[in-house]
């Protein structure tokens, strides 16, 4: 038999052939968020025996939190786990990994992504930076935030300080908001002290953990700018290519298992936090009409400005542009029908 | 080195070490459901270097496409492929893993598998049949059918002939209908003899390569009965429980793949064929209040009835009924209002 030939696999069963370091964006607070990282990596080890191991680690642990592409790109670490829409700033082309303004729901991301341009254009994109780019969590549609006072028409956002992440800021901004950029951990406090008149974070589950409610209680939706925010992984391209076809395959099932548990562990969570927060003090109150229709007008306008500014963002809107179109066309029938009559039942 | 006593696993990388079989319900024409299948198949052997290999057969070609628990609980094969409700008459609890009328969408399907009940007290219910369930696809909400004539009222229900499988048809005789079982090859036939006033297939992107359109024009939604039909992998336990560690994670991880996989792809193939059914003359129609109210009070009615006749139907209804119920709360807010915004947009 050809066993000694081709023996070495077997020696590595009890210590793993590869290592990887995956460093993440995320507090271990954000338990879902941290979660998708720890689960894909345990996937990994678990398929393979532990011949193959990736250890995340918490944001700032080993690279900072929002320099994770960083690290891909320049081989400090093999992969790493974040929101590509940090990255704006280098391109804002790394928003569709994400979430931009009005882009697609979970579903048609997740969509856009598999069977659509998503994965082929981003990755051709993510090329630039040496990474492989990996489907890899959904928080769902996020909360539009919290605010120390009522927001009753469009002309309340005129000077509106509130912490929001970037693209969203720059609609902000053209609303006549004032974008501020602080970490989660400052937010409470510049609220309670009315530093900042509002701030977004993600949703129910997260937001009652720091407790926003207490210092501005009014709760909007939706979170326009996240109305599906998808996480990514980020494999190193040398890394990546240097990967047996079997472990290829590994991590990308093991992605798509921490996508599906990432996204059911937000929704089984969610409402039990939104009754908590109701309970206790928390306004829920939609944006009024004139608030979304601007914003959305708004959000149109910057991107036919990137249109004709930035190849790499218009080589991709041009596909999800449609995509979204095509399917918020298709999803109003019966999948929009069918959740409508559901949601007005007493069940 | 210890590599000899442990070669045997590098052998076999020539050949495979486990070979199953694994029939499903569908014929081949249904590419996206018997696609899924084959995804799966093809995940598995990938992160095994085909150490592990499953080959997929439609349904017929080894297994009756309705008999595909029967061949995983007898031992006949180690796993299939195939939607639980296809046996509520064995027990109506299998309809839980599919989908049973006004249950939960997609997302919540989802959710409640892999994070809240679902899969604990489903694989308990399995057990009974010798079968591990896994999470294995989803069509997402399906269409309400194709009627010959118009459906004004609750009162054309009375009477219609309408081809439609097992629980759903349940419900429509509680309506006052003759639930017809009809297999899929021939209700064009039947449409078009007039033998059924109406049938319900799968969505636009299936339906449209049946042509009933040309027959039965009228085109409803929501299919109430399917708001997220899911498909489930059953695997033989005591083939399950020889699996490695190694195998278990792996056909976990390429399920939830598969699973990606297939939603996506409805979703992203079903926009184009809408608009091909109505450019060739389907009348798109949303059910009147009145035959979705009908629908809600029998199918609940019919659930009451189960929940004091059946024990095991009992023990899963109860969760999954409160589940459903917190999960429309909190997804009218963000989520429903979020996509109503989109789906009101020219984009």
């Amino acid at each position: 038999m050809a066993a000694t030939a081709v023996a070495s696999p077997a020696i590595a069963q009890s210590s793993p052939e590869l290592k990887w370091r995956m460093p993440t964006s995320w507090p271990k607070s954000l338990d879902t968020i941290y979660g998708a990282a720890e689960i894909m990596c345990k996937a990994v080890s678990d398929a393979t025996d532990g011949k193959f191991q990736i250890q995340p680690f918490a944001a700032g642990e080993i690279v900072p939190g929002l320099a994770i592409v960083d690290a891909v790109q320049n081989g400090t670490v093999e992969i790493g786990h974040t929101a590509s829409y940090y990255y704006f700033g280098k391109d804002p082309t790394f928003g569709f990994g994400t979430s931009v303004p009005f882009g697609p729901n979970f579903r048609l991301n997740q969509a856009w992504w598999t069977q659509a341009g998503g994965d082929a254009l981003l990755n051709d994109f993510y090329k630039k930076y040496n990474a492989r780019g990996l489907l890899a969590g959904n928080t769902g549609c996020q909360m539009g935030g919290w605010y120390r006072k009522e927001i009753k028409t469009v002309a309340d956002i005129k000077g509106l300080k509130m912490r929001i992440g970037g693209f969203a800021g720059r609609v902000l901004e053209r609303m006549g908001g004032v974008p501020q950029n602080i970490p989660g951990g400052e937010i409470y406090q510049a609220l309670e002290k009315g530093t900042i008149d509002a701030a977004e974070w993600i949703g129910p589950y997260d937001d009652l953990k720091l407790g926003f409610h207490k210092v501005a209680p009014y709760y909007y939706y939706p979170g326009w700018w996240e109305g599906g925010l998808q996480l990514d992984l980020y494999v190193n391209r040398k890394a990546y290519d240097a990967l047996s076809a079997e472990n290829k395959a590994i991590i990308e099932a093991a992605s798509a298992y921490a996508h599906v548990d990432m996204q059911a562990k937000y929704d089984a969570r969610n409402p039990a936090a939104l009754k908590q927060l109701v309970a206790q003090g928390a306004k829920l109150r939609p944006f009024p009409a004139d608030v979304m229709a601007e914003a959305f007008k708004q959000s149109m306008g910057l991107y036919q400005e990137l249109n004709t500014k930035n190849q790499n963002w218009n080589k991709v809107y041009g596909d999800y542009a449609r995509f979204r179109s095509d399917q918020n066309l298709w999803f109003r029938f019966t999948e929009a029908t069918f959740d409508r009559f559901m949601q007005a039942q007493k069940l």
